[in-house]
C-alpha cells in the first residue's frame, strides 16, 4: 500500500489576521477525498520566506505523496511563496519561457478587455514567471500567475509539490486543469458510514471503541457528541477508511467491514438502552 | 519588544476529512487581534500521539508567547491531546485532584439533569482528570473535561501551552475565564487601515510598495485584488501594524505613521490614474 497523502499549505497574512477566511483549504481536503486522498496536516502561514522554506522542507521530509501550497505567486514584493520553494530546495529562481509565454499571453487578452493599461513586461510581471529549476509550470486559464509542479523524489517513492495561487477560481482551475487527472491515476478510494444514536453517552460507550478499534484496525472509528439545550443525550458515530491499490475482491471484503462494524456498534448502543436514530 | 505571538494547533481527524469545519482557530484569531497579539502559525492535524507530540514540540522550539490546542480532550480512545503533550514534555500523565473535583462536579450535575445514568467514575472519565504533570487544570464551564496551562521558561522568557476542548461552546468558555485575564496584562495592541481603489492594477503599484515597505518597515502592506466580472480594475490596499509596550507618546507616533502611509499610497494611487473609492 502506497502512502497516498496530502500536506496542504495555505500562505498568507490575510488568513491570519482574519481579513480572508480561507476556503481553499476546505476545497482541497473535499477534492481530495473524492479521489481517496487522505490529508495529514493544513497549516497556515505567512508571507514570509523562511517560514515558507522551512514548512516546505518539513512537508517533504514527511514525504507525503502530495503538498499543495495556496497564495503567494502574485506580481507584489509580499508574494514570496517561489522563493521560499526555492529556498527550500536549494535552488534558483530562474525565467521559465514557457511560464513567460503564459503570462505575456493573459497580460494581451487582459489588455484587449480593458483591465489593464499596457501589456509591457514589468518587473512585477516578470517575477511571476521566474519558477524554480527543475519545475514545470502549470498554465492558469483564470488569472495571470502560473502554479507549478516540483517532483521529488525520495527512498519512499516521489512527493509532487504542486504551487497553486491564492484567488479560489483561479486555484480551482489549476486543480481542475492540471491536478485532477493525476488523481484519477492514483486508484485510491475512501468510503465512510455512520450512525447517530440518543441515550448513550460518549463515555458509556467508550470501553467498546477500545476493543472494536483493535479488531478492525484499517477503520478509524470516531465520537461525536452532539450537543443541543435538550437533556437529551445525542451522539454520533462516524467510520472512515482510506484503501489504495486494493484488489476488487479485497475491496468489497474491507467494504463489508465497515458495514459489520456499524451493525455491531448499533447491537452494543441498543444493547446499552441507547436508540439509533440515523444510519448513513 | 517582547515576542507577542501565538501559535494555534486544531486537533482532529473530523476536520481534516471535511466532516467539521473548524470554527475555533477564526474565533482565536479575531479573539487574539482584539488583544495585540499576532498569530504567527495555525495548524490542523490527526488524532495522533506522534504527531501531536510532533507538532507541540516544534511549536515550542519557535518560542511564541503562547500556544493553543483545541480538540482531543474527551473521554474517548481517540482524544490524545494530553497524551500527546506529555509525549512532547517528556513527563507523565498524572491524576489531578483538582481537574478531579471538576470532572466529577460536572458529572453529579449532569446527572441531575439526566443527561448521563451515573456519576460514577468510569476508567474513561478519569482519563480526563489525568494531565501532564506540572500542568494546571483549567475548570470548564460548559463541558466535562478540563483545559490545561502549563508554563514552559526558557531563553527567551515565557511560553504559555494553553489546551482547550473542541466544543466551540467549550473552547470559549474557557479562553473567556481563564486567557483573556492573561491577555489583559500584555498591554499589546494591533492596529490597521487602508484603502480600495479603482483602475489601478496590482502590478502598476508594485514598484511603489517595494519603496514604502523599507520606508515603514514596521507596517506590513499587502494588497488584495478584488475580483468580479466586470472589466474594473478593483484593488485593495490593507496595513497593519503590532504594537508591544510602547509608550504612549511613540505608540502615537506610530499610529500617525500609519495614516501618513495611506495618505502616500492615496496620492500615489491618483497620480497613477486610480480612483479611492474607500478609505478605512
Amino acid at each position: 500500500m502506497n502512502n497516498m497523502s496530502a500536506e496542504i499549505i495555505l500562505i498568507g497574512n490575510e488568513l491570519l489576521i482574519g481579513k480572508v477566511k480561507d476556503t481553499n483549504g476546505s476545497y482541497l481536503i473535499d477534492e481530495l477525498l473524492k479521489y481517496g486522498i487522505k490529508i495529514n496536516r493544513m497549516t497556515i502561514i505567512p508571507d514570509d520566506i523562511e517560514v515558507i522554506a522551512e514548512e516546505i522542507k518539513s512537508a517533504i521530509d514527511r514525504k507525503p505523496l502530495l503538498i499543495f501550497t495556496s497564495g503567494g505567486l502574485g506580481p507584489t514584493y509580499d508574494d514570496m511563496t517561489l522563493e521560499g520553494i526555492a529556498k527550500a530546495l536549494g535552488v534558483e529562481l530562474n525565467l521559465n519561457n514557457e511560464a513567460l509565454e503564459q503570462v505575456k499571453e493573459r497580460y494581451r487578452k487582459l489588455k484587449q478587455i480593458g483591465r489593464v493599461k499596457t501589456e509591457d513586461l514589468t518587473e512585477s510581471k516578470l517575477k511571476m514567471a521566474k519558477i524554480p529549476i527543475n519545475s514545470i509550470p502549470l498554465k492558469n486559464n483564470a488569472g495571470a500567475a502560473p502554479g507549478i509542479l516540483i517532483n521529488i523524489n525520495h527512498d519512499k517513492g516521489l512527493t509532487k509539490l504542486i504551487s497553486m495561487p491564492g484567488f479560489p477560481d483561479e486555484l480551482k482551475s489549476i486543480f481542475n486543469d492540471h491536478v485532477v487527472p493525476i488523481l484519477k491515476q492514483l486508484h485510491a478510494n475512501y468510503y465512510h458510514a455512520g450512525l447517530k444514536f440518543l441515550n448513550v453517552g460518549e463515555s458509556d460507550i467508550a470501553p467498546d471503541l477500545i476493543e472494536l478499534r483493535a479488531r478492525y484496525p484499517q477503520i478509524w472509528i470516531k465520537t461525536h457528541p452532539v450537543k443541543d439545550n435538550t437533556s437529551i443525550i445525542k451522539n454520533e458515530i462516524h467510520l472512515t477508511m482510506f484503501l489504495v491499490d486494493v484488489e476488487e475482491s479485497n475491496k468489497s471484503k474491507l467494504i463489508n467491514d465497515i458495514i459489520e462494524l456499524r451493525e455491531t456498534l448499533k447491537n452494543r448502543i441498543e444493547k446499552l438502552g441507547g436508540e439509533v436514530i440515523e444510519i448513513y
